[in-house]
């Protein structure tokens, strides 16, 4: 089944581009309750996998043994902005653990926090590994990597880290996966379809009726990530502001190149939707548009509009145009 | 007719992301020589239209009166990014017409040029109208103006430019406008369709052949991009490089949201090519395959592997995929 139009950016009263998605929603039997283009289609998840990728952190006892907080929890789930608020975080934690920016495999990223960035330019500052989206996630796979008394090369697929990662992921997704993709951060991205990447959702969103050791810690991930948006993402970001925006209680994590998840714990529902081209722009919409049809987002919250139907200006601050959900497909 | 599959982004052997495109080629008499996807498409050309908003500025005497060089004929049909080069010479061109950067209302846009604008956030100096990347094509709407003896408001649809724009641009595309959109500078921005602005395309192409005022106006601008790469777009730019490398004369044009032009004035062919979603990284790839088929570049150019077949590389500087065409398209 071909991709599905989701998205349409409008310059004055024309439609000038338009972006094609595929969607799935999940049930807690991994059943799909409704698609939109191919449930099939072969995707990598990017970031959207993170609470995925956290999931052995949580199951193994490393959490624990090294008391993670939920903010932690959080963030070890989290595509931060480096902000000073996330920066600070991951360097404690990594202090912690008795571990430092060093140990960080991840690469250094150019802060997305405004303010920090310029301040780091006019300082003649480079770009640091605390500030990577991903340094959380790290800092989880250096914790895991302890607990299990493994090396420093977190990242290689054949390490202890990425070993638990790609059974997990197998399990929760219910497939197994045909090979990975080297991420941003340099970790292995797991490769899997639309609707295993709803089904593995549909397992967190589902966990808290459940008492095994996977499903507990996915509903610690779920819980942290809801109960800490702003360590999620960040000020500005989709991910937190819809997630502050919910009527209920809603974990929602985009990916690079198009991907977004969302994990419905009240309804035992979950979402992967990815734009095909891969445009942040049109899956942030897209994921705003799917929740507003389920009721969890009100269309006419101003931090669900900014995402959902953002206005387009120009150099000099004209509304140009605008980015919208195609009419009737959610 | 559905857009075609013309790009494709890897992330090691998995297609993470597709691009979808359309594209016409057009010879002088104006008949399409071959197409992909829907030529009779509205599409907003956006920055691809350049040479047509700068025709009546040549076709009016307005150029010749003001003795505008070639490369300020390159800089009216520019999207330069706003290096050293491009903003000292709008500066100097608007001050040979007794106009000041104040008369631009293009917007301020900071400048592409990596230096300039690092320097500037260290000196804590805001962007610049004239380091807008349309600042060329506002200084010859000034020039016009002032040669129509019309008003300041010249970005106004009814305004002499404007009015004047609008009938070349319907004569050369060989169709009366739909509409237009306001353009990131301001500026209207005239619908039409693949087939129309391949049209056009075209009539740049074979206007060396004919005797005509808009003829010779063509023809004069297109040598002007030709003689002047640089002017028109930038170091490490597509439009730049890409004529740079290629094998016979030829004007190239990048559009916002998708949108390329080439002019092949030794061969009387237009070409029009639009990405659905509107991403530059796609138009930038699949112009360079179009005119890798045509024998028009050479595949293994550095300057054409470099747009055609990017490599992506993470924070950490590993390749982790590259973006390419889609076999057998082009």
């Amino acid at each position: 089944m071909s991709a599905v139009e989701m998205v349409e950016v409008l310059r004055g009263p024309l439609a000038e581009s338009r972006h094609f998605g595929h969607a799935v929603i999940c049930d807690a039997s991994g059943e799909v309750v409704e698609s939109w283009g191919d449930p099939d289609q072969q995707i990598l998840p990017r970031s959207s996998a993170k609470m995925l990728q956290a999931l052995p952190l949580v199951a193994s006892g490393a959490a624990d043994a090294h008391r993670l907080s939920t903010e932690r929890l959080a963030l070890s789930c989290a595509s931060h902005q480096g902000a000073p608020l996330h920066n600070e975080a991951v360097a404690a934690w990594l202090s912690d653990i008795g571990r430092s920016e060093e140990d960080l495999i991840c690469g250094a990223e150019p802060s997305r926090d405004k303010d920090l960035r310029l301040g780091m330019i006019r300082r003649d500052e480079a770009p640091r590994r605390l500030m990577n989206n991903c340094s959380g996630k790290h800092a989880g796979f250096l914790t895991l990597a302890r607990h299990l008394g493994a090396g420093p090369d977190y990242c290689c697929p054949d390490h202890a880290v990425q070993r638990a990662i790609k059974s997990v992921f197998e399990e929760v997704t219910g497939q197994e996966t045909p090979g990975y993709g080297i991420d941003g951060c340099s970790a292995p991205n797991f490769a899997t379809t639309m609707h295993g990447m709803a089904r593995a959702m549909a397992f967190f969103a589902s966990a808290e009726t459940r008492g095994d050791v996977l499903s507990r810690a996915a509903s610690r991930l779920t819980q942290a990530m809801i109960a800490h948006p702003v360590h999620v993402a960040g000020q500005g970001r989709a991910c937190t502001h819809l997630m502050q925006a919910a009527k209920e209680p809603v974990a929602i994590k985009t990916g690079a190149e198009g991907y977004f998840i969302a994990i419905l714990p009240e309804r035992g529902l979950g979402i992967s939707l990815k734009i095909v081209d891969g445009a942040t722009r049109a899956s942030d919409c897209a994921i705003a548009a799917l929740l507003v049809r389920l009721g969890v987002l009100d269309a006419d919250h101003p931090d669900v509009k900014r995402f959902m139907n953002p206005e387009i200006r120009n150099f000099a601050k004209t509304v140009t145009g605008e980015i919208r959900p195609k009419a009737d497909v959610f």
